[in-house]
């Protein structure tokens, strides 16, 4: 395919003076921020699916953005030219790192073995553009969710035949992650789940998953794919209920079947607002519990209860999600991908480029904002002072071990102990992270 | 104190054909159902806190019950009228069980000592009032949320000795839970979440909630206190956050810290949809992993984002939930407590009559429906029929770890498999529950 | 189109004995309910546009259905296809009326010109087919939200060549609709709203709204129309924000233009959930401010954010609502009409009998327990005697306008007012509907 | 009362290079922003409730702020002292204005004489405190919802007693409003609602508040009070269902009843967002129907469903918000109040002062942002040409009434329009407002 994006040239950095709204203003992949880049803080992702596989069609209405590639026409050739057009957007973008399902690249075809040699000749198509234009695979991963055989789900499915559908592709799709260096795999069980417990049995179809991320688990290994295992959380949506609600209850279902150490978490934040919980809440829940592997970079409407997966612009909230995974020693192969989507009315395609360098923008104003509150670290200092208790001795005789419940109430007794509150000093906190914020 | 509900008579069984707003029309205790007697089956219970220590304040008003043992006075005066009326009211309402927090039935005092002492005195109370009157008691707990001590968590609070105070109420209320034939414990952990991360350490917290659990279990070990203990799910309110979110989540922390073969859930109907999730799907998950241990019988509003703890009165949905339950083989030592309060309009003493008995009499009818459900187990043969092929050579060889990646990828090929989507029959199910709802 | 429900007769009512899942078990169309037959009570009617013009796709995935007339072909012989099968079931299942879009019926051509022709086409074959079913149309509407154009709203658009296309749209609509013997005609603005207020003008949008409701108004008195126009209030979704958001906000509209005598609202009961009103409220508003008209009867999902429109099957709600509707008079051209879907797994065609059967049979159980609570109306005593200080002397006063706040706030002090609260026995009167309801 | 906050100097500005938490950074009262002081644009007002009735009590706890002031006592010595504590805060905060509810200031007392008496005593204390301290009132109010007399309303209230004692508060509370140069009356509804449709007459209820309103219409033209009447909107709690929703309810409210030039709104950002909708989209949609009148700044929180009344910080929504408010013209009486609490867990006095602080910078940020959206309007510039076409033919046509539908239609098949959906650049739009929050 020719040039589609005809008047837009590779997007620079031209600082805070530009008003060129496709200039990036603060995201400079070079410019060091606490001793590393700010590409490899952020490592940076765009995805095929909501770009290139997505005509701005919703459910009360057809597409509005005319794409050519996804009109009518050989499925094989329209492949290419949608890689043509992702590669071209991609690089133009200025982008380290794309994401992809393997029937976003590829058509399915009529039969698994369409399926596996449009995928190969596509994973050779992919290779070729990578090494073309110098762009990464950040991850790949399965549809497991579009094809009508996986209404009921594919892991797990009532039907041991979708189950071993599902386990085909995501073979394929681990093994092109791998050969085409991509630095995690994903999986997403968007129809892992039910719509009904009238028809459903919960322990059999947990069980059903539990084989099945073993299976994974035990092909990474055999094929030796070096890079991370990320399972993301929904807790709804297409289903009324997914078995991946959110980090707490992923963790629960890793520890059932002995799998807490080969799985991370990719975090999305319009998953997280969908689960009740806060953006920051999931990564900073993650992190605690040794799982944050990677991120989903959007948001949510507030006041919309589906995933509208627009492009993350809260500089207050990135600012403070930044903050918690640089604490925690920022990202091993993980990365912030845009799993985001125009909106339906943005209909230009240079609002492809708009959407995205905001985006990328908002997350290296959030970036420098994190690094400030490193750099002058008086949360953390808070948060040692307020627990400060817990390293003295009747702490640590606690943690330790040291006491019975029937002894530490003696010692209750015994001390008199009248403990006060004391105050949490919310309202400081949050008027300190606004002075990092807005100076 | 003198009776008080003077005009009210044993709350006794009329059938339908009555019209006695005093009366059970369906809630016969001794009537069996599935070879059981209805009061086996559902093992009810009225809370001491709604019914006795509240007066109908809410944030924006100030009671309007006039109970007379909640006015000043001598408070363990008071505390011995509370007890009066509560116990003339649980025989009066003719429920076999009831349950209470430590400082809902004894004065905290102004010191450790006092609690104790006080607590001690009240158990004596107890005890004769439960020989007195035939009444048994479904669990006990301690309340680590009022006091101010307590506003930045009591296990998870960042003071030991808080963690200390905190420990020494669940000591002597299990102990007075052993002592009254209670059985089982609950903990429901009000103020063990966060209200803002900007001063919280959750691992830290996490750690301290595991050791604290840890020690609990010891204890009731040591005492050989044979109920079961409980965890009692919240996801918010009273803070933003609550550790215990739901059931999945507990599951997760259980499995963490070694405790998933001692603790079950204690499941609020009104905590499970704050929580995004049917009452129903929280009893069938807690079944199906294992950890179904009691019920709090309430309900939310569904237009309301707080815990009102209203009286339950869908047959519709308790039907269901008690499907689930006999399926699962019906309660242990768990019960169906009323973890209800009346609305703060409701201020006529009968009014607290009036809603248990509805509570009582929708609770016995769905156990009737539920009945006819398990008879007639259209569901469970749904259900049957539709994983069937979990029972086949492949489902079986799957689920029996036959099978890599690779080796089912192989066999996809090879049988050119083309699964198709069956009908989940969703509506098929809804009416058919409609017709034994309705018949 | 040669027959397609092949093995499905027209359904009949069996009764509560029958187990015929094809078969009404309530709904008994001449059956006398307060003197008028539950058909005539009822007026149901089944919709074009979830039946016949979706396939099963979602946000998420393709269509499950294999409908024939939807795949590809001559655009015009598959909307003949079309309406022989939406005519073939609608006689089957029984029910009295049918609705539809414009564009539901007729394919929207490419220009004007040919949408105006292809509707009048298939307008004629409506009227064939409604003369050889003897089927009735309950209501006609346009559809402003589907094609692109309409992308930023139809009559709230920002550009008064789209306000055109739709004004001709609904022209032709209404045009289309009175002479078919359309019992109503509404608008749903689906994309009468807004996504950002970044780029909207809310005032001028009103104004244009404004506009084209007189001109609705105006054409229907024009072609003398004898009908309802009804006003279907929707909160969000497809937009973040829809004008029509409630019934309330509706009423303020109409009252802005001078047109609260010439619309009632049609009603959809998850279209009430998602506004944060019960289905109850909504239509008890509506009454209450002289606005009720129709009703799409469907229901959401507790759990969930979006529009799932479920096939209605909560008789507890159903019976509230249409108590409601009897204390009110009844429908007078409305009517109840599915504006129901399947579920995306139910993809059996009978599934489509079987839910609408259902919703038939709930809505007729809904019924005869509402005539119950009309024959003896406890709750309409309950309320009278409430008010009843409303029917003396002060009450009368103050509502006559014989009082200013100084005249009342001196006869407060004069009579030294001590008003106390009664009860408002919230649970005794949800006790008495359930012994309706349950016996 | 002696000085309560002693060491506790009076709040300056110091500049974004101070970090003394109890002084502002950016609100520099007598500092210009387009024309007119800081000051004079923002109007503050701290709030007596919150601050000085509350002990930080919630509903699972007791207070944790132990506030001598609240203490028990006699009642008007105590709301002396209270005054005393309330305007050393004020003062020593430099904020311009105060907001207070009737009994907030004086004891109710046990008869409406008493309450009378009381509240006039309280009434001369103010005024010496305001004279003493310069501080002025914004707005004044009465509370018809905290007495048990009024748990199923004032104005709605079943009993015209009840109606009669809280027109007497309304009065008093007016009367005293006009003697202290209060600037604005608000009417908060906070139990005119209901709590179940069962025993609730919609319609009778909603006649009695239009002739409440009447009356105080006409006794603030009797009494000569200049300012603003404003009711304030909440959808729920405290009751299920509060009659003022929303804003576009309050308008259909007030059109109803001829009230629509009478009466602007008082919007609460956490009552906007309880309502589902965004805070901009209040004050958007009230300046749209001429209804802004003030606000109540603060904010809830995007998890929780009840009203938590934080202090407002996100600079990001707040800019927006007073971007609107600018143009339209800025506050005439109305003004920025602070109904906000401190979180229950801020026990120290000086959170008071912390928080404060904080809300007045962060609304003085707020301030200056959106000053610099004025003056470079790219938002308002966009709006213009995107409407551009309602100034052309076509437009002003439509809007001139010279159309009928019928007219329209013939235009639109005779110029064959086809129009085309145009970009609506949201997320340039996004990333363009973003460059002014961040640089
Ligand atoms: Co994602
Ligand atoms: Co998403
Ligand atoms: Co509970
Ligand atoms: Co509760
Ligand atoms: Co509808
Ligand atoms: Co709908
Ligand atoms: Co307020
Ligand atoms: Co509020």
């Amino acid at each position: 395919m020719a040039e589609y994006f005809k008047n837009i040239p590779k997007v620079q950095f031209e600082g805070t003076s530009s008003d060129n709204p496709l200039a990036f203003r603060h995201y400079n992949p070079e410019e060091m921020v606490l001793g590393k880049s700010m590409k490899e803080h952020l490592r940076l992702a765009a995805c095929y699916w909501h770009n290139f596989c997505w005509d701005g069609a919703d459910v009360f209405g057809a597409g509005t953005f005319n794409r050519p590639w996804l009109q009518a026409g050989d499925a094989m050739q329209r492949a290419k030219e949608k890689a043509d057009v992702a590669f071209e957007f991609f690089s133009k973008l200025n982008i380290p790192y794309y994401s992809f399902h393997d029937v976003d690249v590829a058509p399915e075809g009529n039969s698994i073995k369409e399926y596996i040699n449009n995928f190969a000749q596509m994973t050779d198509v992919l290779e070729a553009k990578q090494e073309e234009t110098g762009l990464k695979l950040l991850w790949g991963t399965a549809n497991l969710f579009s094809n009508p055989r996986y209404a009921s789900g594919a892991a797990s499915s009532p039907n041991p035949e979708v189950f071993t559908y599902g386990a085909t592709q995501v073979m394929h799709a681990m093994n092109a992650t791998k050969r085409l260096g991509g630095e995690n795999y994903v999986l997403w069980g968007g129809r892992e789940g039910y719509e009904t417990l009238l028809n459903t049995d919960l322990r059999q179809e947990r069980e059903q998953l539990g084989r099945f991320m073993n299976m994974v688990v035990e092909h990474k290994h055999k094929i030796g794919f070096k890079g991370l295992l990320l399972i993301e959380p929904k807790p709804q949506e297409p289903t009324k209920h997914q078995y991946d609600y959110d980090t707490a209850t992923v963790y629960g279902f890793l520890k059932q079947y002995g799998l807490e150490n080969e799985f991370k978490v990719n975090i999305e934040a319009n998953h997280a607002t969908l689960a009740g919980h806060s953006f920051q809440h999931e990564v900073a829940t993650a992190i605690s519990l040794g799982l944050f592997g990677s991120i989903d970079a959007n948001r949510g409407d507030p006041q919309l209860g589906w995933d509208t997966d627009q492009f993350p612009n809260s500089v207050e909230e990135l600012s403070l999600v930044i903050y918690e995974i640089l604490k925690a020693g920022g990202f091993t192969s993980g990365g912030f991908n845009f799993d985001t989507k125009l909106r339906r009315q943005s209909s230009d395609p240079q609002d492809m480029f708009i959407a995205h360098i905001g985006g990328m923008d908002h997350l290296a104003m959030g970036l420098k904002k994190a690094a400030q509150m490193i750099e002058n670290d008086f949360l953390g200092q808070v948060v040692s002072k307020r627990y400060a208790g817990w390293n003295g001795e009747l702490g640590k005789g606690i943690q330790g071990g040291e006491f019975t419940l029937e002894s530490l109430a003696n010692l209750c007794v015994d001390k008199d102990l009248q403990p006060q509150h004391v105050s949490g000093q919310q309202e400081l906190l949050e008027n300190k992270v606004n002075n990092v914020l807005y100076g």
